[in-house]
């Protein structure tokens, strides 16, 4: 077998100021107590039903907010806006949310001092993992469908992630799937990953992440301070 | 519920070398009889077991190669050469496959007059729809797993397809998917989408998946000449 190898010309920083706006934007939000969590995975991961199962699991206890990233159609807000404030954001082609576009989403929700800021990444396992969105924390999702040798061939996006959630886990009996070989396979590439598991439909797991969620914002809130 | 839209320029047409390129690459390739497939789709919806299953079904009746797109690591290519002739195109992070790194695969294996000519596109529903592989038929892949709603949500890869296959279709008891209601979404971005069905693990609708290519190579490549 041939291995063809492309190089890829690495260039200059020139997004110094995209940079320092995503931390400015990142210290303001936690200045005044929101937690602002970046999700991507690929299409079909289950983004949109984990922050269905989050939204309920919190309701009365935290408040939270959701900027959903699409293509086009407005289908995963419609879904949330039944449970939490919801501004859709839909990039007309592109395959990726930037920090502008997601200011705006917050403008026209108000910019409510909510607890936790979800952004739902267009679904797409290269692109949005360059881009910086003032988030504090990035979550990427893998669902137990898609199987366990994902972290290797998309390396970028579990090296600069904090969390990885596997997603359907009610799904492992019926597919070629090892729990285990995917976390170590992601742990290869980023050691200090957090890895939890949900089968959000049922509920599985969501105690957990949620928790995992409201010790993070203690301590990554403090620590802006 | 607030919808935000951002506008996207619309530039002029500056890649009319790199159509002509595609253009007469494909004709090339008819020339000789072979058809070049390209299969797209989100990580993880089965395009390296559906070309397995391809490979089987076909071995000592048709001739086949592959060139297997990936950010990095080589494990699809690692699976297919024990099948078929088979490079692995590495993009070091780049989101999709272009005509210039299909070529130095094509060269890599020695460029064999192969009846079908696969590229397995890199995991990724949006940014390799804008990128013409000299392809004489696009294949998208959605697996039951992903939900029923994606063609309207990554509608330019549906519209830019002759054919979407289902995959995963042995999971259907476990998972809230309508077959009929993913292919009618389809049908409303791209009228004359081909849709077929299979469970390539157990083999279910290989036959009819080896038959339409079949039938589109003696059709494709007779128009072409």
């Amino acid at each position: 077998m041939t291995v063809i190898h492309q190089t890829i010309v690495v260039r200059r920083d020139v997004h110094a100021k995209a940079k320092a706006d995503a931390e400015a934007e990142r210290r303001r939000l936690a200045a005044r107590g929101t937690l602002a969590v970046n999700l991507l995975s690929s299409p079909g991961t289950g983004k949109t039903t984990l922050l269905e199962a989050t939204a309920r699991a919190w309701a009365g206890r935290y408040t939270m907010a959701v900027l959903v990233g699409d293509l086009e159609t407005d289908r995963d807000a419609q879904r949330l806006r039944r449970l939490v404030p919801t501004a859709q954001l839909t990039t007309g082609g592109a395959c990726h949310l930037e920090l502008p576009l997601v200011r705006r989403g917050l403008e026209a929700l108000g910019d409510p001092p909510v607890d936790f800021l979800f952004i739902e990444n267009v679904g797409n396992l290269v692109c949005p993992a360059s881009h910086d969105l003032a988030e504090h924390l990035r979550v990427v999702l893998v669902s137990v469908t898609e199987g366990d040798d994902k972290p290797g061939k998309y390396p970028k996006m579990f090296r600069t992630s904090q969390a990885m959630v596997v997603t359907k886990l009610d799904l492992l009996p019926h597919v070629p799937f090892s729990v285990d070989a995917v976390e170590a396979d992601a742990r290869r590439i980023q050691p200090a990953l957090r890895c939890l598991q949900v089968a959000a439909l049922g509920g599985q797991g969501i105690d957990h992440w949620c928790e995992y969620l409201v010790t993070e914002r203690e301590r990554r809130l403090a620590s802006q301070q």
